[in-house]
């Protein structure tokens, strides 16, 4: 196997780290994150951190790090107190990592790429048209990660879409019936199929 | 489309809600989280939270429900001050979602299923044999969720292993290439298969 301690991922150029601890983490999540500033600019940006956190109430959480992600993002579901998460699927990949592209303040990403925003109930913040699962969200809280000052931010869902044929009979999302993708490191894009779904698990005898 | 509001989800019956929240969030990593009691008890737990926090310096985070989640796991990290994280390749998923049923303290989970503990430079926690991708980390602090009484776990990346034929010449690891998985829910075991890999984004003129 390939070893590295600590020292020396210190001492790794600044691109092969990020590169590699970006991608031994695992796969992650892969969304959309749609805002709306106050002024009615629309903001959308990819993010691979989203998990969950809860079920009752139903809430995600997210890493922002305000140093190298769009702050627009931030300063819009602050301001707004709303955003939305959409699932990304694979027709939709490139257009979503370009998402990551450092546009001024201002500037949708929805006009710089074939991506469409979607209006539904009057939420503030746009949907991503044609995204398996589409999430309103309410800003609820944030929390200060002194270790590498990052951000936790805490999300409730309140306005939930799901596309027809991945909802199952107990409530659960067959995620590659609708060909959601996942993501590996900073720029892979990977497409799961289900192995298999396994009981609720019990001590052996 | 099928849709769900706040007070919808609300009422549902607990299990489909578990279902149904624990898998809109998109995919999920899918690690073995390895500990040692000071007494020498040895503990695996399989989790599906984990997130890269950042690279430098190495850290990652992840969720624990202290109400549902075996607290052997916590008290070990908080106690030797360290753990393991593996990745869950295809042929182990049998295995690692056993490691969720409820085992009294003092059980180890190595004892109930095929998965073996594999001792490294005398680090105090085991590693799972066979893991492509092996993780030893320092419990560095953890964050009180006042949204829903869970605690982010943030912790180091101190010894890093990488199975031979992942790791590519930028330092990008193809999680592919080990056949690691990536989990639906809470009980769906997902292989994923790289679509592309994009170049940064920059903006369009």
């Amino acid at each position: 196997m390939h070893q590295f301690d600590r020292k020396e991922i210190e001492d790794l150029a600044k691109i092969y780290r990020l590169n590699l601890i970006n991608s031994v983490t695992g796969y992650k999540s892969a969304h959309l994150v749609g805002t709306c500033s106050e002024m009615g600019n629309e903001n959308l940006a990819v993010f691979s951190s989203v998990v969950h956190l809860g079920s009752n109430p139903a809430l995600i959480g997210f890493i922002l790090r305000p140093t190298t992600v769009p702050r627009h993002t931030h300063a819009n579901m602050k301001s707004t107190g709303v955003f939305t998460l959409n699932a990304i699927s694979k027709d939709q990949i490139e257009e979503a990592h370009h998402t990551s592209a450092k546009y001024p303040e201002g500037v949708s990403e929805f006009d710089y790429t074939l991506l469409e925003p979607e209006k539904k109930r009057d939420w503030k913040a746009p949907y991503v048209k044609g995204a398996p699962i589409q999430m309103g969200c309410k800003y609820l809280n944030e929390y200060s990660i002194a270790e590498n000052d990052t951000l936790l931010i805490i999300g409730s869902i309140e306005q939930l879409y799901i596309k027809k044929g991945l909802l199952q009979e107990d409530g659960w999302v067959q995620l590659d019936k609708g060909e959601i993708v996942s993501i590996n490191g900073l720029d892979g894009y990977a497409l799961p199929s289900l192995l298999e779904r396994f009981a609720y698990a019990r001590p052996k005898k």
